[in-house]
């Protein structure tokens, strides 16, 4: 099966990667039987952020979605155990809360290149926009954009598992900020109800952060249970408007670092 | 196919459940494609600990693994969300750094029964010993004792989905202290390489606790890379002996309170 891969990079580069896609199944957590692809999740306690590494345990190619600067080392270490070739570093936004881990990533495993979404406005190797696709081994992730959080938020889709990592567009019964950024409380409604809540009931959606110990949900939850994004457009936005939430601790260190992929 | 629910209860206990045993696939976190097996994992950032919930979807039976008091009602919250019936509230063992939430669990959600070791000493519902077989829906979990920590410490495995819940018995590159209750370094050492590094490779494991933001490893990830548990008995005793580890702030708290399920 052909696969076009397309990196809106400054000069658009498409190319065609072979990859035979393998039984449609969704393994969990590591070197589990019956399929070749690999998932683990990653947690920093201080930003409560989770990152993802996803790999292709047969061609041993990776990425790591959203890794945290103070994790590098972890992660990169246990790539490195794992047999894994790290091809992407990869980020769902210009986080404010806590520095990207995809620049020191790629001093300490060469060969990994930066990706974030070309809306963001950061640096990175590679730029990605609604429609483009990311292959490790025989796996992909759909790149699909979800703005209202950031106008570069994207959520990474695998179809074939049947999983989404919704960065901060979808959190866990909650959702990310509007109030920063390009923030963006009626974009955000329309990119999880027409873009999210639009995927099949069943598939689990991966947040880039929790508060509450959680570590997943699925669409089919969040369409049932959400407390804000079960609510129309208007109440949704009262609600985001009447947060009041303090001044971001961190944003004005993680975005300028995060602008650069966190070598700053 | 018929099954052996053994539970050795102070009048053993046991019960024939039909059980019709589905596709073996082992589905990570929620509604998944193609399987009525159910898996979420929870934390606790206060101790560090992880809860797991498991279901069948399609009978609506559940079981929860090692739930923390403080997390009671997040938990039950969940579990009335998805519609489960929550069967046993059960514990790996009796533990030192955090309070059970099983009593707790009981009264919010009427007809759970706690489920411990018998080796704990706790008071619970139900006492398992060495190859008891815990049913929910048409998936079951069998309790198998991995004493070294505890006395009475299990580890929860299912073959069919291929994954284990090792509680405190074996961390994450690392293991739980044999320093205090009845801890044993050389006991600990002959339950990991006698009942779960004979475990196959590809089985995922789960285990009550992470510090490093780890959320699970594998059979195979261990038998390579856990820093104490690769190593031969007398090294692994050395190691053991030579941590001098602070008194457990916890414990003088935890396991009074745990003896009786957390309602002290």
């Amino acid at each position: 099966m052909l696969l076009k891969l397309s990196f809106s990079t400054a000069k658009t580069v498409e190319r065609l990667v072979a990859c035979n896609v393998g039984r449609v199944r969704w393994m969990s957590t590591g070197m589990e039987k019956g399929s070749n692809f690999f998932f683990r999740q990653l947690f920093d306690t201080v930003s409560s952020t989770y990152t993802y590494l996803l790999g292709d345990m047969k061609t041993c190619e990776a990425v790591l979605i959203d890794p945290v600067l103070e994790h590098a080392e972890r992660d990169a270490a246990l790539i490195k155990e794992l047999g894994f070739n790290l091809l992407y570093a990869m980020n769902t936004h210009m986080h404010a809360d806590h520095i990207t881990g995809t620049g020191k990533l790629k001093s300490l495993l060469p060969g990994t290149k930066s990706v974030i979404g070309k809306a963001s406005g950061a640096q990175a190797d590679m730029f990605l926009i609604d429609g483009d696709v990311v292959c490790f081994g025989c796996y992909k992730l759909l790149a699909t954009a979800t703005p209202g959080h950031t106008n570069g938020c994207l959520t990474y889709i695998s179809h074939e598992q049947g999983i989404a990592f919704t960065g901060d567009t979808l959190l866990i019964r909650g959702c990310g900020r509007t109030d920063f950024q390009e923030g963006s409380s009626e974009t955000l409604y329309h990119s999880v109800h027409n873009k999210i809540f639009t995927l099949p009931e069943n598939y689990t959606l991966y947040p880039a952060h929790d508060y509450k110990g959680q570590t997943a949900t699925t669409v089919g939850e969040e369409k049932k249970y959400n407390p804000r994004l079960t609510k129309p457009l208007k109440k949704f936005i009262d609600i985001m408007d009447k947060f009041n939430l303090p001044y971001p601790k961190m944003i004005d260190k993680a975005v300028p670092a995060n602008r650069v992929c966190g070598l700053y």
